[in-house]
């Protein structure tokens, strides 16, 4: 493993048993408050997209919102919220998942995206999958391109990716646990 | 006033009637969906507090996260995320505020700044200044220095203004309504 990836891995703080006993979370606020940290992840995963041309960022709410922003602005690309219901003042598509009791639904604007423009999805954490793949599902309802989709971590054991798999084919994380 | 702001303000969508009867929402979607004008945003933010050493940027969720993260990019800052209750998983600082009904609360990690560190605060809005108050206590609380407050939009009527000179005399708004 490359050393920029151990040196931001190494800022990621493990923090038992939440938000409940059992789970470790990965607290992303430890490496974010670090600028230089902060600025090697942001640059690693736009290096990542620099072959393919995008025109919007989705950030998904609202740890999505923290990478994809300075990424658009970096890459000179709009930015787009996906959001959880109520949130969007104007019209929206909506898109349902299931969790592990129960369903949530994250919501686009209608009018966020043109047709055949191309987008990039981004999010702090793949983990099962569920919301990244209703966030591709919006993504295409509303018309455009979607050309990736790409997280700083990866938990593989829950296997979102072979989900994923089946909305695109360019899935990027940059640490992997 | 300058044509910059002119031609932000012109991206920003008025939406009646939202979150309720009677209300203009001032909808930043359409503002940083442009390239262009979200680049003119985050640079003009940044402008204004080039003279000031800044560590941190503290932006309060989640629309604070979109404008706080590139300036914090830009600015060669650590971020750090203001959430709501139960969001962050170490231990944190809360500081509560009064809504038109009830109230509510925010956090911050304990150990998101050291002692003395330079911190500016980021959301999209003022609008009563409530919540912003309360991030400016919750700074201070960690022993961090604030040096200023900087929001996209400020709503003068409803006199936010006046709630966080208490806490600060560096405010800056870039679109007054």
């Amino acid at each position: 493993m490359e050393q920029t990836i151990i040196n931001v891995k190494e800022k990621i703080r493990d923090v038992k048993d939440f938000p409940k006993q059992g789970i470790v979370f990965r607290d992303i606020t430890t490496a974010i408050k670090d600028a230089e940290t902060m600025k090697t992840i942001i640059d690693y995963l736009c290096e990542q997209f620099k072959d393919v041309k995008i025109d919007y960022i989705a950030g998904i709410e609202s740890r999505g919102f923290i990478f994809g922003m300075p990424m658009a602005y970096k890459m000179n690309a709009g930015f787009v919220p996906v959001r959880k219901p109520k949130k969007l003042p104007a019209e929206t598509y909506s898109q349902s998942y299931d969790l592990e009791y129960g369903t949530d639904t994250i919501e686009v604007h209608k009018d966020a995206f043109g047709e055949g423009d191309n987008v990039l999805i981004i999010d702090d954490l793949l983990a099962t999958g569920g919301t990244a793949e209703a966030a591709c599902k919006l993504v295409k309802k509303t018309g455009a391109n979607l050309v990736g989709i790409g997280f700083l971590i990866e938990l593989q054991d829950l296997n979102g990716r072979a989900k994923l798999e089946k909305e695109t084919d360019n899935i990027v994380s940059m640490l992997k646990y």
